[in-house]
């Protein structure tokens, strides 16, 4: 599996998130084949629930202006919950590409049903970093995932 | 009509919002009867398109710990867009309260078909508010609904 540009720079941020005490995972927002912004989960390091790493690269990526992000694909370690999901529909996006489902499985019937192309690359990498975490931390992570 | 004290939050939010140059909507969130959080819009103002007013309001209440925001009902001006209604539906909220939805309709049906009760209360100051704003600054306006 060749990991492109915007999986790598997702994957390094959730790494960065990790390093930080922070709940790994990451997402990467790709314009014209450029990485145009990246972001991580950082719920706990900011004490916000609303910051997953989805969130925080769209915030990253700042205002699109007219057209939204309709031409960006978003990357993301881990499949979209329903807010980063919610977001990919609001904002137009097209294309959803991420690491892995198997940790969690998100909202991709949700983001298909609104026309978004949704690939999910199930990568070993993503699969085992994610799967540490949740069962080394499942308090916070359950936290985040609102149950 | 009756204006409990979480929607007066809202309304006093989306004042603020407009009173800064922003995009004129407010949201609060309400527990046990009282209210615990408020945000508006700061998309202009942070320059942040994902700061919505109901997202502003979700961050500034914290984590909410194990259970999420279950119990809690979120108050907003404007019916919520597909972003916000995803962090309702994705941080278990039960009950969502709407000040107006003839200036944008938003996703209720969303919001209900995850078990959220949705009430429009339809009041004429937020369709006020909101319509001028949305007539005289259309451009705005269309980049915060992602057209």
């Amino acid at each position: 599996m060749k990991i492109d540009a915007g999986m790598q720079a997702a994957i390094n941020e959730m790494k960065k998130g990790l390093a930080e005490g922070g709940i790994p995972i990451g997402s990467a927002l790709v314009r014209d084949g450029q990485v145009v912004a990246a972001g991580h989960n950082k719920r706990v390091q900011d004490g916000d629930p609303i910051t997953h790493a989805e969130i925080d690269c769209l915030r990253n990526a700042g205002r699109p202006g007219a057209g939204g992000f309709r031409d960006a694909t978003l990357y993301s370690t881990l499949m979209p919950c329903y807010l980063c999901s919610g977001a990919a529909v609001q904002f137009g996006i097209k294309k959803v590409v991420v690491g892995e489902s198997r940790n969690f499985p998100g909202a991709p019937e949700f983001m298909r049903s609104h026309g978004i192309e949704v690939i999910d690359l199930d990568l070993p990498e993503c699969v085992e970093i994610m799967g540490r975490f949740v069962r080394e931390q499942s308090a916070l992570w359950n936290e985040d995932i609102g149950v």
